[in-house]
């Protein structure tokens, strides 16, 4: 099977914003697995606003994808032969395989997806990474209670969205931040938030949010930082729990921003902020997917994912996720299911 | 007894560093006490950074003092005529009377001291409010585990040289951030702490504290904010906590200050910044109390006070007090014990 593969490798550090020359499709040839390993038929390919961190050169909680390496990224595939025991031809799996058409992997890197029970897409969504950020970042890191208000940043995106929704569950009123009108509308009419407004169109964030919680702010869930969290923090109640999930504005900056320092209204408010990572719940990931895939089946927790085709675009479809541009989960489907 | 009472009267809002022209003495007739009421003659008052805020006409925890008030402040003092049961002439107690030589308080806001037990004084430093701020604020807040490292700002003043002294009596290396040679050498030769560098000798915060803190920084107990924090932040290790206690280098500006974006580290890290009050712990006051006093008798608790004499010098003391002139806590002795 020569040069019959695809992949994606990054061609350059982006500067700022990336851009699509930062990448290459490069085509190279498909080896076969080895005892333990199988080759993997990639479906969905991810892309998610964590990986703007691996392609810069800084340490992190993860190192750095190399220039001319594969893009890093969680997929979703079929296995096309197998040489470890726990999977055959056929069985559905995720894993960490990158950018590419076709990957080898390790069998125990793998994870098995049952296509029974949701669309196989979820497994990078909703019932995957992005779900259960929402899902521990949200009960774990927040503990809404009911009547509480809870404000969401980038609330139409995949995190974002099923924070909402869980809020909502909890009795609590959602209030989410969107970056366009049609995403006022998904989440308010679709996704059942009590409120929502589009941040570009609104000149004093802070008094459109006082408007929206008039019992002020319990708990914030944020994935965007800068100017919107900047809004939110001076309105937070006593005893407000602000989660720290992702800072999506600020990763495409080149030199640092400034912003007011806002600590001293975590003292008056007796506020707690945290940084997480989904990572850290890896030994609770069987409960949060079984809930989840519960809220899921009954139709309480609803989801989008905006699908673009073919592996070629996996940078266009990076870089306008970055851009604010999808709704619910951005994926590339690379071959049919 | 006309006009034997002073006090000290707030005569404009500081606009900047307060200056002694911001308050004013005025002498004042001394009423009797009425049923349930108890005359008390000031021994000390206190000053502490948080009055800072009370001085700003803004909404915070607790009101701003009103132009022509008596300073706020909590003060420790000798009752001279009692009409509330629980106290008699003589006993000494402690109450939120202001800046004055004489106050009438309803006796059931006033609280017990037992002289023999420790200096009256302590009960408005490492036995008091600031003691306790130490001992809730370390303790409950951070959590510090044996063996990791913690780091306070401030780490002269009367919080602050507590935090760095509990941190050590629970196993922990204490490292003193400060604004003197002399409060270095207060802090690591009198107190124990591992080590303490004066901010103002060094230009590179950030690398002078990697190589005080050579296994990173669990814990941050802040009192200061500012460009010392931002130094601090991005060095935590992951899981750190970060107690805000105060902003000290926040106060006395006119125009907010901008600083760095650093949530980001939150995330990588996996760090929680939580700011406090001591007025939450008050349920608990007896149990921190307990504890200090325990550690203050054995003298593994130090523990310093600096005394300004004359209620006409308490703005001076305030002033200076906020500028890091003190070392331990800062008093004003206004009547012989």
């Amino acid at each position: 099977m020569e040069d019959l593969n695809q992949q994606i490798t990054v061609a350059a550090r982006p500067e700022g914003f990336p851009k699509e020359s930062d990448f290459q499709l490069v085509s190279t040839s498909i080896r076969s697995p080895r005892d333990g390993e199988c080759l993997v038929q990639v479906i969905y390919l991810s892309v998610d606003p964590y990986m703007r961190g691996r392609l810069r050169d800084v340490k992190s909680y993860a190192p750095p994808v190399a220039i001319g390496q594969v893009m890093v990224g969680r997929v979703v595939g079929r296995v096309l032969e197998s040489r470890y025991e726990g999977y055959r031809e056929g069985d559905f799996v995720f894993g960490d395989l990158g950018w590419r058409k076709y990957g080898i992997a390790k069998g125990q890197s793998l994870v098995r997806i049952n296509p029974q029970a949701a669309p196989i897409s979820t497994a990078l969504g909703v019932l995957g990474m992005p779900g259960l950020t929402s899902y521990f970042g949200l009960l774990d890191v927040c503990q809404p209670q009911s009547g509480e208000t809870v404000v969401v940043s980038a609330a139409a995106g995949a995190v974002g969205s099923t924070v909402g929704q869980i809020a909502k569950i909890k009795g609590c009123r959602a209030v989410g931040i969107v970056g366009s009108d049609e995403k006022v509308r998904y989440v308010t009419q679709e996704l059942g938030f009590d409120a929502a407004f589009n941040y570009k169109s609104v000149d004093n964030h802070s008094e459109k949010l006082k408007g929206l919680c008039p019992r002020g702010i319990d708990v914030y869930f944020d994935g965007v930082g800068g100017a919107i969290t900047d809004a939110v923090i001076p309105l937070v109640n006593v005893k407000a729990r602000i989660a720290i999930c992702g800072q999506i504005s600020q990763y495409n900056l080149e030199t640092p921003e400034m912003g007011p320092r806002l600590f001293w209204h975590l003292i008056v408010k007796r506020a707690k902020m945290e940084g997480f990572l989904v990572t850290d719940y890896t030994e609770r990931r069987e409960e949060g997917l079984r809930q989840l895939s519960e809220w899921v089946r009954s139709g309480t927790l609803k989801y989008r994912e905006q699908i673009t085709e073919g592996i070629e675009n996996a940078p266009r479809a990076f870089i306008e996720m970055l851009s604010g541009r999808n709704i619910g989960k951005q994926l590339v489907k690379v071959s049919a299911e």
